[in-house]
């Protein structure tokens, strides 16, 4: 208890404890947290099983309130000790922490009860679970990732805009082509737009076929389309990484931590990354 | 309304409006155009809900007028601010723009009316709506990729003819091992290319599967197959790409714009390309 | 009459009007080739509809007869003019060529006129048209993909040999986890591995799905590892097509036609390929 | 017998026979080993089939006992001739080669006779099938390919973390829109997250679709998503092929066997890799 009381006082180490993973503690923390986000959402997704309810409908309950505390608790630790409280409070993972813990809060409020949206509240929760990398230190390769991404974002968006228009083309023709037929499924142009999106992408539900000559005809074009142009976005990830990855190089720093690398080394001196 | 006959006096300043999309005026009006896009769209789109058109008949016969009024207008100022009104009428956009505009005059022709033949024309509408690249200055990321796929081009009609001749190999195959099933869903050879290519490009829908144990193995092979070459077309785009980015290190000049850039230079001056 | 004479004595020309494509007359030929080819196809094709077949009997029947005539005239005109004729007949072309000729005298023999099996050899007609490539100059992207492949194949096959033992252990984990339902789909070892074959191919059926918990967790990490391990093959093709595209750079020669290059060329000045 | 004898006497041959495949011998007897796997897996697999055990029960029991005589035969020789057998028998392959032997023995238990559980220590036997890149020297490719996963295996985790967070939020999303519905098949968020996972992936079953507007627009932001993002597999995994490649050219060495190259030579004087 009295551990407990010096721990608040200092503020700093608390901080190394709760947004750190250096230390030990810092560890058990971060597990504690990630241990506690997978069971609430074990117990949100029970409770959307009847069958399950009716059983362990106490269980449930105490299991969400013990977690609400806990996540309480961690949001108010986590105010105290940061050196700007403010800014973590507005911040993405400041935002998300406080959703956390409300959707036990807001059951409470009258007619608000029953709805099925709190689910998506219970859900955010996930996103926290990005914390892990920090853990295992993949923070390096998350980073490299949403980099190459962030590059690489532009030119999929202009791929994106023609395989937008691609679909709505592609689902019209089909519209003209099936809809005259009898108990046809390409009942109206959404429904065709939603088939092409589904050949072209090469998922293939089934729950909507072709059945004429014609129709026939061009969804094969549809799906030799799918098949090829997902080379494109493939390729333009696959340039801009491959680009980052000889840019290491070039610049005599390091790609993951951008350090100064010796010149003949195979590792990072600071970080480890192979070059 | 001063200002407006003003403005059909300057036909430099409106061409800068219509065509362009630098000044807000230009990037106003190509706004209004894509709303009025994307407008005509939903329009057409419900039409074909026969649920929706009893309710809102009125509604939609008068926005189509309106629309199409707007799309006429609109390429009257085309050619009239156009240096060359004849080489824009026949270019490609220029016809685009030109058809967007018919669908309603079209369907006052007697017997013409009731055709399903006009969506085609009213999605060709879509296409126009590629000048928004201009707007958010994506049009070199466009342009990148197209050069990519013009590059690329020979190669993917190789493996394309490749592809074409495998599923009416594979197709005909299938046939010979399933069809002598009772009730066999590959009835004709037709019907078995068909399934070839549903199976090849991985879309699957199911409509038609094989219950043969001859037939089963058949199909593995064709599903390996099609998971396995799906790796050229990525891997021709990947190259193409890859190496259109390594030659912008090599010439000095931006792979973007164009433009000569400074030897240590990250960006180029001109255009803010990352290099 | 005469001309024909003429040029069948003149076997060189002869030479070159059938087997190359560089002059008038050898495209001419080729061109009706590829069409005799298509023709034969249809015919094929059309003969597996029976609703089809009843009222268009003679006119296929003739047309066999008289694509069988051409097809045959070709081999022999092949053999003649070809400077080593057991060579030719011996090569990969040379016996698809003949075979191309059989179908409508294997039909003859009694006994064997009624079998499906004869589809296959009308069918391989069909790889002869790949001879479209030298038509448009194409044969040496034709090229170029034989060698990237070439030389990919072994690191491809070590990947098929794996995901062949991994299909055969998730099937049979499968089979264990879903075969004690009642009326379960997966009602034997070999049908289990075909469903891990349709899912980890992300084919996806659906005429096979899993209705357990355990086998939907299973199936989940089938299907996520499917979508993983796809960038193997397309890792090693693309890294193989990058290494060919820079070693032209390195030594200097067209990477197409083989001729060294100029050292500031864009052009190969033999080919036209783009370095 | 005598030559067994000497053979037996000679554990440095036998070694050579049993553990290498350079010799003849160890090749034959590499093939034999492959031939009884393949053989055991037919057994097991036919076993599954009730209609086949019925008239075959003697012959397959005939052959079980056979091939577990023979695996026992092969264990113990392994054992023998290992210069450091212990190591062996821990050794990856050591513990499968044991389990090979066992299916057998642990039927001659009573009551774990009749579990189907055994058909996993059948299907472990198919491991030892990787032996045969030795055989057609392959290992080399394998083990590039081992190694390319190695060093991508970090950012495909933090991707497929990614991936795992998407479909549980997109699967509970999926789940308030849809289980509204009356017959809804998106019944709870597990059967929801298992919808995501078969659609993100492009598998696409068809077992569970989605019927109201909302679900669909949805679903088809699933499919584009799942369509876009196994780009990102595929982009590491090609950076890591290509870098890999290169590294050869850069340190003079074979990538493949790590010999040094000369300087101009296009294949590795040890080995026979392609530089």
């Amino acid at each position: 208890m009295k551990r407990m009381m010096n721990l608040l006082k200092d503020r700093k180490r608390l901080y190394n404890i709760v947004f750190e993973a250096d230390t030990p503690a810092g560890k058990t923390f971060d597990i504690a947290v990630m241990i506690a986000i997978v069971l609430s959402l074990v117990v949100a997704f029970v409770e959307t099983k009847p069958a399950v309810v009716g059983r362990f409908k106490d269980v449930l309950t105490v299991m969400e309130y013990v977690l609400t505390f806990f996540f309480t608790i961690e949001y108010i630790l986590r105010l105290y000790c940061s050196p700007r409280p403010k800014r973590y409070a507005l911040s993405f993972f400041g935002i998300i922490d406080l959703l956390a813990t409300l959707p036990l809060y807001l059951s409470f409020i009258p007619y608000l009860h029953t709805t099925r949206y709190f689910f998506i509240l219970r859900v955010f929760r996930l996103t926290r679970i990005f914390r892990v990398l920090k853990l295992f230190s993949f923070i390096n390769e998350g980073y490299l990732l949403l980099q190459s991404i962030k590059l690489s974002i532009r030119k999929i968006l202009v791929y994106f805009l023609f395989v937008v228009i691609l679909v709505i083309i592609l689902g019209t023709l089909m519209y003209i082509v099936e809809s005259e037929q009898p108990n046809s499924q390409f009942a109206d142009i959404g429904t065709s737009i939603y088939w092409a999106i589904v050949t072209l992408t090469t998922v293939g539900y089934g729950d909507i076929t072709p059945v004429t000559v014609v129709g026939r005809l061009l969804s094969s074009v549809v799906m030799i389309l799918g098949y090829t142009i997902i080379a494109i976005p493939t390729g333009i990830v696959s340039a801009t990484m491959i680009d980052e990855t000889r840019k290491k190089g070039k610049n005599g720093r390091c790609p993951r931590c951008g350090h100064k690398t010796d010149l003949h080394a195979n590792y990072c001196k600071h970080c480890g990354e192979r070059l």
